[in-house]
């Protein structure tokens, strides 16, 4: 597997410091998250659309339809994930900034089909529910046909993170600085009242658990 | 104020009965967070770039410095703000989806300069964290030079919002269907050990209310 790729691109110009090439990171990065913002070209403009994400080692799956329309194959997409973890708060505000993980994977996406489009479905909806394809009624050759699956490699990378406190302890400007911590929490989940003579099954409770 | 402007690449093509038009739901999609993902096109190619930003009623602040050697003048910029609050569990793989507040904002974006940059880079800060531009030491003249804001008109945007449980209570599976809830929350503020003479000030510990 080895380090990601540095192309011209993909190297940290401006935030070099925070340059993480490691691929472990970036997986770490997919690891904490399932939605993604799909970046596309339709017509010279860029379109940035939010939608959901699964991996494996060598692919990032996305879930394209919002972003069908304008796919134009052979083209090259850009999908940032990106988690917020806290504000950095400084003693001058041109040091003011947010701790964050980030990864932006560049790739010229394959548009699934048949067993494959199927299978990256799967770890799309494990990824988000562990245990929830096989609760679930799997797609019939209608809806598979309706749902679009984008393959890109994760061959070309940047992984950006920022974490701990300010970088300007020798400012003169001598007051209070720190970080105020952001986090995500799945809270309780909520039944639909026409599933009601259904209990919560135990994946779904497990899902709740801090990550 | 009215609607946001419907142009050809802001009607909702596939979330039609999603799609809000109306302004305030714009700025409530604003307002609940300060991280947002700029799209702009490279070398004809996506580059979505996560980043800072603030508003007014009229302009969307960008912090540009991470995209600005990419930001050539006078071209679009998609910018796309989401809230993700929930996973949507349905009895079918087909119509699970996320529950989310998203709003895109296409437009060209004037590189600011003086007064105008110093009040935008004060709305950007404001919003992160109310109270801490007077309490901050501001931009010095060479600070604000290496700064970079942009602002993006108000006036093209797209904005959908997901809500509530799955839609597939027909569906002959009958499982249990729900939602899992995910939240965002502030924690309690760490002191920079080299700040560590302060208190928290006020202004900090009211950031940490629930929002």
């Amino acid at each position: 597997m080895g380090d990601l790729s540095a192309t011209e691109r993909t190297r940290h110009r401006r935030l070099r410091e925070q340059g993480r090439t490691d691929r472990e990171v970036l997986l770490s990065v997919l690891r904490a998250g399932f939605v993604c913002h799909l970046g596309v070209v339709v017509d010279g403009d860029p379109m940035v659309v939010p939608t959901v994400y699964g991996y494996d080692d060598d692919h990032l799956y996305v879930h394209g339809s919002a972003a069908s329309r304008s796919l134009t194959r052979g083209t090259t997409v850009c999908v940032t994930i990106t988690h917020v973890d806290g504000l950095v708060l400084a003693r001058s505000v041109f040091e003011h900034g947010v701790n964050y993980r980030s990864a932006m994977i560049y790739g010229v996406p394959r548009v699934l089909e048949g067993d494959e489009k199927l299978a990256a479905l799967r770890l799309l909806t494990e990824h988000a529910t562990p245990g929830q394809w096989d609760y679930a009624r799997q797609p019939n050759r209608k809806e598979l046909a309706a749902t679009t699956i984008l393959a890109v490699p994760l061959a070309e990378a940047s992984v950006k993170v920022r974490e701990g406190h300010p970088d300007d302890a020798d400012d003169p400007h001598d007051v209070w600085a720190g970080i105020l911590p952001l986090t995500r929490s799945w809270q309780a989940p909520l039944t639909d009242p026409q599933a009601a003579a259904h209990p919560v099954p135990p994946h779904i409770l497990a899902r709740t658990a801090p990550h």
